[in-house]
């Protein structure tokens, strides 16, 4: 005996989920199964209003439910200087810090040609855009410290530094609280190739 | 900046998934966000079908379209014989082993006092109500191995055998292809009570 359809239909759903294999899909199945039809309702109605009304910005291409966003129309943002994430919540992060006043430009990614993400996959189009409508002053490059961040950094600043912007990458060195001894090699090299007089 | 409200809802109902907590609600969001609005709205109707077509067999309570469901009607099955079960999951458990060919009763549970399962919230009268009716030889009591699952048993043989029907539990002992260095010590005393002559 299986299980009935609707229940190997919840079952696939689940399974598509990134991380969820099909012991997890069972569990999470049959928690689903325990719980009240309103509930049951509500999670699916909050799956379709995300879906439905989330777009991305046209100008920062961030989510959003308003286009352009909050943070690209408000008057309290430094408008000369952008920020370039590779995804929305790197601009949470970022805002959580509360040292940063300007405005941001979500790739959707970073070049990974190895996932087959190319960088014609990636926003820069619509970052060249911004910077050639004039007033950016500077860009600042905030994608990971991994490869893929890495190489999109790169990419970015041979890209647009021809077109008269400062580009900058976040300082990149020991975690605020971290000790030396646990810090990885490569972190401990770039701390000290960024090393300054105190 | 935080989530638009969309997204935020959304993430609100992946946490109230076991095991999710707001990092992989992130995660899970941004990746249903990704997928086609197809993909969304039938994941939204495989829950809502679920909830909505899934109901408790009548008979023995397990997960089914049908009322009564397909085991309990099917002729193939011995009648006399009942196999008790904490969850649904336990009834296709045993049913891949194709060793069983009787009927099931799903309790929906095990008697934990500690987690708020009292015996009155397990499907016990139902089962009752079975063996009174006549024509039930036996029950297996296939409850879990674990405190939960041995205290439930213990209360259904105490409860059932005075009715005239066979009370049984599955054997314990060392799983099949396991070594006994690795077998855990009440697996071992288990196996030992119950070692029978070759």
């Amino acid at each position: 005996m299986m299980y009935p359809g609707p229940v190997l239909r919840l079952m696939e759903e689940l399974t598509k989920l990134p991380g969820v294999g099909p012991k997890t899909a069972q569990r999470l199945a049959f928690h689903l199964l325990k719980q009240e039809t309103e509930s049951i309702q509500q999670f699916a109605q909050a799956l379709l209003a995300a879906k439905d009304r989330i777009r991305h910005c046209s100008i920062c291409q961030n989510l959003t439910e308003d286009d352009p966003c909050r943070l690209c129309v408000s008057s309290e943002r430094d408008q000369d200087i952008i920020c370039v994430v590779e995804e929305p919540k790197d601009v949470v992060a970022l805002e959580r810090s509360s040292e940063y006043r300007g405005l941001y430009h979500v790739l959707h990614g970073a070049w990974s040609p190895m996932d087959g993400v190319g960088l014609e996959t990636l926003r820069v189009k619509e970052l060249l855009g911004r910077i050639k409508a004039g007033g950016v002053k500077e860009v600042i490059v905030a994608t990971n410290a991994d490869v893929e961040g890495e190489a999109t950094a790169m990419y970015l600043a041979r890209l647009l530094k021809p077109l008269g912007v400062a580009v900058t990458r976040l300082a990149h060195g020991l975690p605020m609280g971290s000790e030396l001894d646990y810090a990885a090699d490569d972190t401990i090299a770039r701390a000290l190739q960024g090393r300054h007089e105190i």
